[in-house]
């Protein structure tokens, strides 16, 4: 085919292996603070030294690399002030996860410069990798991103967000790592110059596992509602109320578990809901149920679809809970747009994987990501490779870095076409 | 009508008083080690003052008091070895009781000793009050009467049952309060030459208070089933994986638990059924439960309805798994047969209640009781009075004396023309 001409074939075995050897390395006990798990999070001494491992890489390559004031990683191979291509993720895990949540994505991040370098590219390139977007170290997912895209409040930085080790403000450990985070609204010129940004994250979802293709083209980032249903029944004695006097909290909120699903299932476009947390009140075996509470992730790319099952299931709660003689109410707790990739990054990622020769779709990502936060200031892409079974934040999280190898082939040729014209 | 002119009316009011400022009393900081609610169990100071209290009222009586070797507290008017009416109930509570439940039924059976004496009535009476009805102390409800009825093993008491408190065993604690545990089979004899037993209790449900009756004469307690359902499914993330791809452990739970309550409103005969816990793993918001556990509670006074319920819905759960890819299991706590009360006593307390005037019904007892224990030994009979909108095991459990009195009335005279012939 004429198109695949113009498309440059990478040593795959050669760069699986060097995935490989990235990942496994970054596994090792000066990059985790837990025996059976990848643990690594803000200002400790294992996230340090996995930047520190990544400064090193990049500084064979040429790049400068700096940080952000309060610890995003930054490296470019071009001045300051020159619009690049910018690509990475996040090297913190989740407390109890696996070698590949984000690390992944800063790996092929760094095989990608150095492809290019391999090559001659003579690409214009940042590879970014932001502090904190598991929320391991303050609770607070994405942090590093939306401090570069000033979704934080300073008083947020100060004050609220706190460590969950010890419960000091994030401000007062940036500090003592070194940082300047009264500087951090300066965060804000990680996203300068950037006419293309593409991350790589393994999927955390088993589509493309189910259906054995290497890799997703991400059409648009999934928006989210997350909050709360609480039912107020009554409790009363569970031998001593005959059905017909019960006003069970639970019979209530099990209505909405089922209506929920068959309201998410009938949005179509792909959006799924989902009661992740059950609170029973008094929650002892022998009490009718007097308070439930579930919470509602509901999610979805197709704005009117995904926020019109909060809402019907908000209204189907509180008619289910009046038939009882109880009521219900729905809170908000947060509430995220979907984020659309841009049509043309998403059009020459679908064109390098098929040229590349790989089995590939085109998917939302259900998942948040820094890309989110990134949309705002750059045109997005994302590009997904499988993980087994879906597994991800946890020690048993597995993906092939031969997967890993396609995807950088794609990333470096869409993002040379784009480079190039 | 003739057979009111058998009947013996007391002074309601006199009664009223005297059970109100017993039940005040026993709500005085020597008898409960909470400020805020009624809490005392086996071997506190508390316990002690409560039964020294009940001690000193019945030896102004002329009763003569003793304690089995746990603690079970028996008073008598006649020598042993007689054959004797007997009534009673529990005076420990829960850890956050109220006054009325179990106190409630031995200040009742003190009223009808002192109206029997009152009265010139010449009734040969017992009173017990069981140790640890509640399981405060120890975890082990029923325990004191258990322990009579010898359905507890050794080794239970010199091992496995062990207090709250401090985790030592009951034995030891038994010993330290001055018992003699060693010798717990003679417990047997505290339901030695029973002719009748009546217990009063509050209702700890709303159909008295609900239908404005005064009383309740029990004709059965139920029997009941307690277990669990185990749901297995597959955690998957809340956002990545379509609807079409879940196997929600959830969504299982929640037609399970519209199921079960389908089925014990057709199983009829007054069958309830309840799902009081629910766990639910890993119970974060973002991610589809892979795992949930139900507790079940099913109770009916007719064995082949509730019995069928726990069946049924066990069936039922594995289907609906089955449906969704996931699995289900039924696991038994426990499983008590429904004790009968005797049809004799029965309608002597529905003639006396009756000839009492009182609003009445005959109905089931939904809760467990000590006359479980009793019923192998005894003929036995239960009064119950209503309780405000059904609360019990709570501070602000409450109950009318008023109702307690028509209570006394009706024991006294069911008791007196058992006596009688």
């Amino acid at each position: 085919m004429a198109v695949s001409e113009t498309h440059l074939a990478i040593d795959r075995e050669r760069s699986r292996q060097r995935i490989a050897d990235a990942v496994a390395h970054l596994t090792g006990p000066a990059h985790t603070r837990s025996e059976r798990a990848i643990c690594r999070y803000a200002y400790t001494p294992e996230y340090r030294a996995t930047l520190d491992w990544f400064i090193a890489r990049l500084g064979e390559l040429g790049f400068d690399t700096w940080e952000d004031p309060v610890g995003t990683l930054v490296a470019q191979n071009v001045p300051p002030g020159t619009p690049v291509l910018a690509l990475g993720s996040h090297c913190d895990s989740n407390r109890n996860g696996g070698p590949w949540d984000g690390t992944l994505g800063v790996v092929i991040a760094l095989e990608v410069c150095r492809l290019a370098s391999e090559h001659g590219l003579d690409l214009p390139l940042r590879l970014i990798s932001f502090l904190e977007e598991e929320g391991s170290g303050f609770g607070q997912m994405l942090l590093g991103s939306r401090i570069c895209a000033h979704r934080v409040e300073e008083a947020d930085l100060r004050e609220r967000f706190r460590a969950i080790d010890d419960g000091r403000p994030f401000f007062e450990h940036a500090e003592e790592a070194g940082y300047e985070p009264a500087r951090w609204k300066e965060a804000a010129g990680v996203l300068d110059d950037i006419s293309a940004w593409v991350e790589c994250h393994i999927e955390q979802g088993r589509v493309l596992q189910d259906a054995s293709e290497q890799v997703g083209v991400i059409e648009a980032i999934a928006g989210y509602v997350h909050g709360d249903i609480e039912i107020a029944g009554r409790d009363d004695h569970a031998g001593a109320t005959p059905m017909g006097m019960r006003v069970d909290a639970l019979s209530v909120a099990a209505e909405v578990a089922l209506e929920l699903e068959r309201l998410a299932r009938d949005a179509g476009h792909g959006t799924v809901a989902t009661i992740g947390e059950v609170e029973v009140e008094p929650g002892v075996i022998n009490v009718v149920p007097g308070r439930v509470r579930v919470s509602l992730d509901v999610r979805g790319t197709h704005e009117p679809a995904f926020r019109g099952v909060v809402r019907d299931v908000a209204r189907f709660a509180s008619e289910a809970a009046a038939r009882r003689g109880a009521t219900a109410s729905f809170g908000e707790r947060q509430s995220v747009p979907a984020t659309a990739m841009d049509p043309a990054l998403v059009d020459a990622l679908d064109r390098a994987a098929r040229e590349a020769g790989a089995a590939y779709r085109r998917m939302p990502s259900g998942a948040a990501h820094d890309t989110m936060c990134v949309a705002d200031r750059a045109p997005c892409g994302m590009v997904f490779v499988p993980c087994r079974d879906g597994i991800s934040h946890a020690p048993d999280e597995e993906a092939d870095p031969a997967d890993a190898a396609v995807a950088a082939e794609i990333v470096l040729n869409a993002l040379a076409r784009l480079h190039g014209g």
